[in-house]
């Protein structure tokens, strides 16, 4: 029996168990869907001298970059995030750049930590898109097997230090009686992207061909759909590839990092 | 000193204040922004026998007839809505159907008073509205000093006992970013009508000419605007007038029911 088939028939797993099982090597996949009640995290990792602008960043974009976790300097350890979380280790595929150019796509940076390197963990719309399936609504993206469409759009960020540039969204087509229950929803997440930033028309916000994603895959959107737009934790990785930072690792889209934190703590009400 | 320039100098008012001056004949206007803090409600006032199936078809369609009171049978008075509440004479003008027919436009209806009238107290918009413009969002026909659009829609109500008919709803255009925020804040409001029930194309409810309104005034959609959808209380109204019962006496659009409840308190969070 394979490792995969293995955890196939593997019980749901929890956050830890999932970063056990990345940490052997067993998943090298996409991690949407493991460990489905526990928050998954995007994450930057960047030299001290850049760090206090980058969380500078993340607090004045709060909807793009919700801020779940930062790593003491040299410290690859985030304890609050999972007992045993080892930042080196558990993500299933990282992108190291320097200059802003990727120089590999390892699933282990043991080799490339500094004693000088900052790690944050930005919530991801894996939470809040549990929260949409559990309450009945279709994800077109989901249900394609896809990854989500992304889009850059004319929504300015507010600049810290040398990181700014546009917010990018993503967009999952809805029903409009799907749309407004999908607000609401989203809406008692807000460490979590929390409510939608646009709905309707894609111009509106500077998305010129809703058939062309900047990232991700396009989905379909069927009569009488509405495009709904949510602000992306791809926006803090789009504007430090845009800095183009001496040293910067970050994680493969797609490829989260689990934590012991359950989505349903950060349900507001 | 006529009495309206009396009450223009009286310091912002309360339901009961706002009743005694209409019992006494000094407020004949429609009551928008009158005791701003106070709920007000539709009144539909039908005999007994009709008011088992009446009350059935408001639990059934709780968002376009969200109940605030109900008295007892020949009982011109809820206490629960307010101590000395009449509603005979609290009312600035009624309506006073037969067979469903407007026999007459009264601001009293004591001479119609039977022991048989079971009285029927639903929600308003102006509780919801109240939170939008406190949240700053703009409500285009109070911009435009007009009566808010009201459309049939294809949406059935379930029915009860000989009340049926369409899903009354008010619109309220307002930009993309505006109408998310306005989900949140009116689903704060479950008790009076709550989150809207449709926004955007509204051919897709069955309205297939947004610039003529069934009731009230059309209003101007901007570029860059969506119309949002909430279920009115128009709804019990309509279904009561297409019923056509022997008897029948609500208020006229617009002069609503002041009551001692505070919009604040029907904030669920």
């Amino acid at each position: 029996m394979s490792s995969s088939a293995q955890l196939l028939s593997t019980p749901i797993m929890t956050g830890a168990e999932a970063r056990v099982q990345i940490r052997r090597g067993n998943w090298r996949k996409p991690t949407c869907g493991l460990a489905p009640d526990y928050v998954q995290g995007n994450v930057a990792i960047l030299p001290a001298e850049l760090a206090a602008d980058f969380h500078r960043f993340c607090f004045n974009n709060p909807k793009p970059c919700p801020l779940l976790g930062v790593s003491e300097v040299g410290d690859p350890n985030l304890p609050k995030l999972g007992n045993d979380l080892d930042i080196r280790t558990d993500v299933p595929r990282y992108r190291v750049f320097r200059n802003g150019e990727v120089l590999d796509e390892p699933d282990d940076i043991s080799k490339y930590w500094r004693d000088d390197l900052v790690a944050f963990v930005i919530g991801c719309s894996f939470s809040f898109e549990q929260a949409l399936l559990q309450n009945g609504i279709g994800i077109r993206h989901i249900e394609q097997d896809s990854n989500v469409p992304m889009y850059r759009t004319s929504i300015q960020t507010t600049p810290a230090g040398m990181f700014h540039g546009p917010t990018v969204v993503s967009m999952r087509p809805m029903k409009a009686a799907d749309a407004i229950r999908a607000i609401q929803i989203t809406s008692r997440y807000p460490a979590v992207h929390g409510a939608p930033i646009h709905i309707g028309n894609p111009e509106l916000i500077g998305i010129h061909d809703i058939s062309k994603p900047d990232f991700g895959d396009p989905v379909e959107i069927r009569a009488g759909e509405l495009p709904v737009f949510w602000a992306c934790g791809v926006t803090p990785q789009a504007v430090v590839m845009q800095a183009k930072p001496s040293f910067c690792i970050t994680h493969a889209p797609g490829f989260m990092l689990l934590t012991d934190l359950k989505n349903i703590d950060f349900s507001v009400f």
